[in-house]
């Protein structure tokens, strides 16, 4: 059985190797794969969102996830079972919603509150590795979710709040999801709201980030662009995304995520 | 068999891939877990600390643990096996110690002097990939550790100095061991030390640092704290830390590891 | 089988996971070896000289490489065989000649033209995921590299420019090629081009970086220097690097992969 693992806890500590080594005393036989451990430490947000993106990719099994600046307070520590029967296990602050609802919805939920299932000690600031590694690992074993403890209303799980972008007529209010190795700035938008305000590829633009304003032109793909271009294109999540042939938009633009982008189309 | 693998190579280069790499080929069934490679450059201390901090939660089997400054020196390379079983490969400078004496204490030590368990050249400057990986690889197949070398007395062994905190009646004078991604600061302090100086949960003190002062609470989590609050608790290994609800500590406070910290007690 | 893979993705984001994930959704036995994925960004060289260092110490399998600057351009992508039988996969844009020539040379090379081994939706921008990790996990099951497209002439794929030293008679002209997380400075040079200069272990010479000249010593390894003093040794790779004992050389001198450095013999 695969057991995905994302969190905000870095390489740089021990934290993630703990988890492994938690996980493999009680699931010998399972294989974990790391998506990533590279969130910005808390920001539960960009957990929710790569969790979202990645999970499509992954083999069905159990999807560990930690961002989880509550830990230690009422928080509920959770196990999920979607529609597609992926399990998913995490804390109750929105971490694993946007995944589990894109993902067969949300079948069944359950707190962690079998202690059977937890580290004989549970301490207050590392439930990563004293409560959702080992329910992770009892899952992948085949324990049944229904074990872990008592159900919990879906309805009643935190939600976050995504930002909406504004799509007008010629001009698009938008807002920075995510910013990349590469400086590629991930925006929430799809191909279609850009469609809608009349900009299809080859169409040049104005991007507004603080009080600067920069030319762009949409474009399939880098190689469409000269280097040195500014480009907004469809990235490989079918999210629009500004990008630089070449070189760092976010660089560039020194664009964080959460930033307001607005987009006008040039009148010819 | 699981090998555990510690060091400082970071994942920015291909250390830790070829010495994963070099241990496949001689044991292609062994099964690594990285508890981390993030250890600052050559800091064997900080090596030490993670080393026996982590231990305790991986599987039974080979502990390989690389931070050698003195590699192509004089330094001997060296394999432990402890009173509980577990099987320590890594150089004589202290980084094995505290985790090879917290978990069991050590039974037998050899020398790797067999060239036949070592890669057929060992360059000068990279024996985590010529000596230190294949030995464990041979461990982990069952090579018993008698054959890697002659035996070594255990009290012969290089011993790290671990600082040691004074605790007074109600002044504590401590030295940081530890900064984590999240800036939590890791003392060298236990709960015990903390209660010997009459600093209970929700007692306010005052923190010096360089020549700053600031003032804390004693905690049992975050959650006990307002956001931004500064507080003292018991961290997930059971050491005290100092952290800020919300933010960075070492940030805010610039510390390092090795800087000393003194806890005041307020007078009401 | 062994899939190891290095790449230019970083860990911060979740490009390194999603590839892990596909692989492991087409070839469940498959084991990945991951190399490095902290080659620079879009460092096509940087990536073919760790490739070609590291592949000798890694399990025959299936090589799989990305750094792809021209990703949804006109690049072909790869399949190659080595005259020693390794499979590697990858952009044609250099990448993977070296470390291909250097492991017994191109026995065969196939574009990746056949969708049956891609995923069904195939990006613009990250072909790591959606043709080369799918690739990779086919070869890995079994699928013979013919089936993967057509021929390609090994004569007509894109080969790098890898600097080359000039070595006279008291002086050497030489490139930083990489430099590690060591602030070790490794160059395009080896042993054999000191000796010819005449610069064999204890002779001391002149290093002329940028405007600035440094005294250095040849020396077989760190401990045959003092303490802050500066090195030139044959490394783990047999390059010949720059070193500080107990430092980092790149921050001394401040320099990155490409610049130029003089080596002067000094006349006693």
């Amino acid at each position: 059985m695969v057991i995905t693992f994302l969190s905000d806890f870095g390489l740089q500590d021990g934290f993630v190797g703990t988890c492994h080594g938690v996980i493999k005393r009680i699931a010998p036989e399972a294989e974990i794969i790391d998506i990533t451990h590279g969130i910005p430490p808390q920001h539960v947000l960009q957990g929710a969102l790569v969790l979202n993106n990645t999970l499509p990719y992954m083999p069905e099994g159990v999807h560990l996830a930690v961002v989880d600046p509550g830990v230690g307070g009422q928080r509920r520590p959770l196990a999920l079972r979607t529609g597609e029967g992926r399990l998913l296990v995490g804390p109750d602050n929105g971490l694993l919603m946007p995944a589990a609802e894109g993902n067969g919805g949300i079948a069944v939920a359950h707190e962690l509150a079998n202690p059977e299932y937890a580290l004989e000690s549970v301490s207050r600031t590392f439930h990563g590795r004293d409560l959702f590694s080992p329910a992770a690992a009892h899952l992948a074993c085949g324990v049944a979710i229904e074990e872990l403890g008592p159900p919990v209303d879906p309805q009643a799980l935190v939600r976050l709040d995504v930002p909406k972008a504004e799509v007008g007529q010629n001009r698009i209010r938008a807002t920075v999801l995510y910013v990349d190795r590469f400086g590629n700035t991930q925006l929430n938008l799809t191909r279609a709201d850009l469609e809608q305000a009349q900009v299809l590829p080859g169409v040049r633009v104005e991007l507004e980030l603080a009080l600067e304003r920069y030319y762009a032109v949409a474009a399939r793909t880098f190689a469409d662009a000269r280097p040195g271009e500014v480009i907004l294109y469809e990235d490989a999540y079918r999210n629009i995304s500004i990008a630089i042939n070449g070189g760092s938009a976010a660089e560039l633009f020194g664009v964080a995520a959460g930033q307001e982008v607005r987009i006008h189309l040039r009148t010819p």
